[in-house]
C-alpha cells in the first residue's frame, strides 16, 4: 500500500512539478521581457534613412581623405608596448603613436563585442540600435533563437545608418576585412550595410560554424558543427583543421586589406579592418608562433602589430599617408587573458578595464606627432569624425552620440564630451558616468558594496569611494546619469522629430 | 471533472515536488560534505600540545626581544603611500618602512579573514587548522549552525598551537587588542589561546552582535540583533549608535595597545594589534573624519596609520625600540573598496590582489633601514620568526609551513620558501603556486578560460598565459602543486609521527 501511494505520488507529482516549474519559468520570461526588453523597433525609419543616404553629395575625389580604422578584438588597454606592456612588443603600432596622437582616456561604447561594434559604426550608444544586451550568437546556436524569443534580436536593425553607408553614398570605396558580429541572416551582413567589399567572418572565433566569406559568398566553409548548445567556446587545443584554419586569419585579413588599398588608391576609400584577434581562442601565425615573450597571446598581438605595419606601409608606399587618417583601437577591454594595465575590471565590466581601450590616430600633416592626450573620447566619435572629414552631414532624424575628434586630435582642443556613459551589457542600462575628473557608479542596491561610488580618475583605479568627500560632484553626475537613463527609457532608440 | 483532477494533481504534486526537492538537497549536502569537508579533527593531539607547551623553557628576560604584530583587516597591497597610493597618506607606517624592510612579495596564507588569521597564529596553512573554508560567522547567525552541520566548524580547534601560547609558555606577556574571528564560544576565545590579555571583538565589524570584550567579559554590549539571516552586512549609514560605536574602535584599540606596552615594559612581551579596519563598514574617528583625500576609506586608513605611530612612539619613548620587532601587515587583499595597486583580483580571490599584502618590519639595530625586498614571504612565517627569536623550539608533532624571516630581513638572504601555495577559500583546495619567477594556476576544467595558466611575476599582473612558452616551468610548478594537493588530501591537518 505504501509503495502504491508512493508510486501514485511520483506518477502525479513529477509531471505536476515539471508543469509548475515550466509555468513559473514562462511567467518569469514574460515578466523579464516586458520589464527589460521593451525597446520598440522602428522599421518605418527606413524611408528616412533612404532619403538621408540619397541626399548625400559625392565627395570631391581630389580632396576627400581616406579612412583606415583598425579594430582589435578584446585587446586590453595595457596590451601594447606604447601603453606600458612589458612582455609584448608592438613596434609598428607604437610607431603610429609616435607619428600621431595616443589617447589614454578613450572608450569603447560597450564592454563586449556586438554593442561596441554597433556603436562604432552608427555613432550611437548601443541601446539606440537595440544591441545593448550582450552579443549576437551564431545562427546555428539555440541562443540565437532564444535571443529572438526574448526580443533581444540577433542582427543589426536595417533602419540604423552606418558610417559605411554614409561614406558609400558619398562615393567612397568602402571595404571591410574581418569580423562583423552584427548579424548573420541575409540582409544584415556587411555588404548590406554599405560595404562594397567584405572579406571575413560573421562571428567571434569561438563560435561555430565560422565560415570565411568573400562578400555574400562563403569562400571557405567551416565543417565544424556548433558543438555545444551555445555555439561558442571553441577551443584552440581541440581545433585541428576540421574548421577554418585560424592560424592564417590575420595574414589573410592583411593581404585583403592591402589589396583593397591598392585597388582603390585612385579614389577616396574607407577601410575597416576588424580583426578576429586577440579574442579567444588564440591562434598565432605559423611563421611567428612562439616568438613573443607574451606567450600565445603575445604572438597573436605581435601578428596584429605586423598587420598594422603592413597596412601603413602600403599607404606610405602608395603616397597616401598624408591623405589618410589611420585609427587603431579595440572593441572592448581585455578578456580573462590580456592586460587591462593598471585599470580595474575586464571585458564585460563597466569598470575601466572593460571599456577603456587603446586609441591611436595618425594623419601626417593634419595630426601632430608624438602627442599623448587624456581627453575623453569614445568609439562613437569615429562616425562623426569620418563624416565631418568627408564633408557628409550627420543624419538629423536620430541622436548621434559621437562627436568630431579632430579638434582634439589636431590641436589638443578639450573633448567635446563633458560626460561619457558606461552601459552594462548585462542589464542594458547605464551603470556609470564620468567626466574629466570623476566617475560615478550608480547604486545597484542601497546597501554595502552596491551603494553609489565616486572615484577620482586622476588618482587611482576605482579603488576608493570618494562620495562623502565630493558630494557635489556625485550629485551632479548622478543627475546626469538619471537624466540619461530616463531619456533612454523614454526614447531608447534616440529618434528625433523631423526637423528638430 | 477536470478541476477535480487538477486539484488532485496539485494536492499530491506540490508536496511530492517539495519532498523531491528536499531529498535532492539532502543528498547533495551529504555528497558535498563527504566530498569536500572530510578533514578529521584530532582532539587526541591535545595531550601532545600540552606536553609541548609544558616543555618550553622560560625566555631570558634580559635578552628576549619583544614582538608587536599590527594586522590590518582587508588593507590592500596598494593602500599605503609607501606602496604607491596617491590618495591616502600614511606617513607613520611609511616611516617604519624607511626604518626597516618593506616586502613587495609577501602574502597572507588565505584571501579571507579567518583562514589568514589562523595561518598567521599557527604558522600553518589554513587547511591544517581546518579553517580553509571561508570565514566563521557570528554565533547568532544561522550560518554558524550551517557551518557546523556541514562539518566546516565555526571555532578554532583547541589542538592547534598558537604563537601566543608558545610565547606565553616562554614567559612572555601576551596581549591581543582587536578582532579575533577565530571562534566565539567559550574555550575558543583569545584568552583561551595563550593571550593573557585581550581587548576587542570576536567578529568582523559587519557581523552582529558585535560586543566589545575585555578578556572573558563583555565590557560594552552591542544591542543590535543579528538583523539579517547571515548576521552580517551591517551597514555604516544605517548604524546609528544602537550598537557599538565603531567610530571609536581604532582609538580604543590604540589606547589599550599603548597601555599594554606600558604595563609590560619590564618583561618580554608579544602584542598582537588586530585592527577591525579597513574592513567594511567604514567608520572613521570623529576627530579626523573627512580629512583624507581617499574618502572615508582613506580616513579609516589614516586613523590606522596614526595608531601605528602611537604604538611605535610608545616603544621608542620607553626605550624599547631596539629590543622590539615591529611588523605591520594585512590579513588579505583589498575588498571591493581599497586598492590592490597594480595587482589583479581582490579579497577572496587567489589572484595576487587577494593575497599579496603590505608587510613592513622594523627592528633598529637588527634589521637594516630603508630596504625594499622582493623575497617571498607569507604570514605563516611570523610564527616561526617569533619563536626562533624567542628561543622557543617549534612543535615537532605537526607540519609548520612558516619559515624564519630574519635571515631575509636582516641580511637579504634568499627566501626560505622556494614556493608558496594559494588556497581558494571557496573550495579549500590549492588553486595556484608561485616561485620567484612564475605563478602557476591549476586548471579548473580543461577548457578555455579554465585551463592551466602560467604567469611571469616580474613582468605583468597575471595577464598573459605563458604556459606554451615555458612548459618546463609549468610542469615543475604543476608537479609541486599536485604533490601538495595530494599531501593535503592524505594528511590535511599536517600531523607528523612523533619523533619524525
Amino acid at each position: 500500500m505504501r509503495r502504491l501511494l508512493l508510486g501514485l505520488a511520483l506518477a502525479i507529482g513529477y509531471p505536476a512539478a515539471i508543469l509548475l516549474i515550466l509555468a513559473t519559468l514562462t511567467l518569469a520570461a514574460r515578466y523579464i521581457q516586458a520589464r527589460f526588453f521593451h525597446a520598440p523597433l522602428a522599421p518605418e525609419r527606413l524611408a528616412e534613412k533612404d532619403a538621408y543616404l540619397a541626399g548625400i553629395r559625392a565627395a570631391d575625389p581630389a580632396s576627400a581623405p581616406n579612412f583606415v580604422v583598425i579594430l582589435f578584438d578584446d585587446l586590453g588597454w595595457g596590451d601594447l608596448s606604447s601603453y606600458g606592456n612589458r612582455l609584448i612588443r608592438t613596434p609598428r603600432t607604437d610607431q603610429l603613436a609616435d607619428e600621431g596622437v595616443r589617447m589614454t582616456d578613450f572608450y569603447s561604447a560597450a564592454p563586449v563585442c556586438t554593442p561596441s561594434r554597433a556603436a562604432l559604426l552608427t555613432g550611437r550608444y548601443a541601446i539606440r540600435s537595440h544591441t545593448q544586451h550582450m552579443v549576437f550568437f551564431s545562427d546555428a546556436s539555440p541562443i540565437a533563437t532564444l535571443r529572438r524569443m526574448l526580443g533581444l534580436g540577433n542582427e543589426l536593425i536595417r533602419d540604423e545608418i552606418l558610417v559605411s553607408e554614409a561614406l558609400q553614398a558619398a562615393g567612397y570605396a568602402t571595404g571591410m576585412v574581418g569580423k562583423w558580429h552584427l548579424g548573420g541572416v541575409p540582409g544584415h551582413r556587411p555588404n548590406d550595410f554599405g560595404f562594397d567589399f567584405w572579406y571575413g567572418v560573421l562571428w567571434s572565433n569561438d563560435m561555430t560554424p565560422l565560415h570565411l566569406y568573400r562578400n555574400q559568398e562563403i569562400e571557405e566553409r567551416d565543417a565544424r558543427d556548433p558543438g555545444t548548445w551555445t555555439g561558442a567556446f571553441r577551443d584552440a587545443d581541440t581545433d585541428r583543421g576540421d574548421g577554418l584554419d585560424q592560424r592564417s586569419l590575420t595574414e589573410r585579413y592583411t593581404r585583403e586589406a592591402v589589396a583593397f588599398i591598392e585597388r582603390n588608391r585612385e579614389r577616396p576609400f574607407f577601410l575597416f579592418v576588424s580583426h578576429t584577434f586577440p579574442h579567444v581562442p588564440h591562434f598565432a601565425s605559423r611563421q611567428h608562433a612562439g616568438s613573443s615573450a607574451g606567450g600565445v597571446y603575445g604572438d597573436v598581438v605581435e601578428d596584429l602589430d605586423r598587420s598594422v605595419g603592413a597596412v601603413v606601409d602600403t599607404l606610405d608606399r602608395l603616397g597616401l599617408g598624408e591623405r589618410t587618417l589611420v585609427i587603431v583601437t579595440s572593441d572592448n577591454g581585455a578578456d580573462y587573458n590580456g592586460s587591462p594595465g593598471s585599470l580595474r575590471g575586464r571585458k564585460a565590466s563597466t569598470y575601466e578595464g572593460g571599456q577603456r581601450v587603446p586609441m591611436i590616430a595618425r594623419w601626417p600633416g593634419r595630426i601632430p606627432a608624438g602627442v599623448v592626450s587624456d581627453g575623453l573620447g569614445m568609439n562613437t566619435d569615429l562616425f562623426s569624425t569620418l563624416l565631418d572629414e568627408a564633408g557628409v552631414p550627420a543624419p538629423s532624424d536620430r541622436l548621434i552620440d559621437g562627436r568630431d575628434l579632430m579638434p582634439l586630435l589636431e590641436r589638443g582642443a578639450p573633448s567635446a564630451h563633458d560626460v561619457l556613459f558606461y552601459t552594462s551589457s548585462w542589464t542594458g542600462r547605464i551603470d556609470a558616468v564620468r567626466d574629466r575628473r570623476f566617475k560615478y557608479r550608480a547604486s545597484t542596491a542601497d546597501f554595502g558594496r552596491n551603494k553609489p561610488q565616486l572615484w577620482r580618475m586622476d588618482a587611482d583605479a576605482e579603488a576608493h569611494n570618494l562620495i562623502a568627500l565630493h558630494p557635489e560632484a556625485a550629485q551632479r553626475l548622478a543627475g546626469r546619469l538619471e537624466t540619461e537613463r530616463a531619456a533612454q527609457v523614454e526614447n531608447p532608440r534616440g529618434w528625433l522629430e523631423p526637423g528638430s
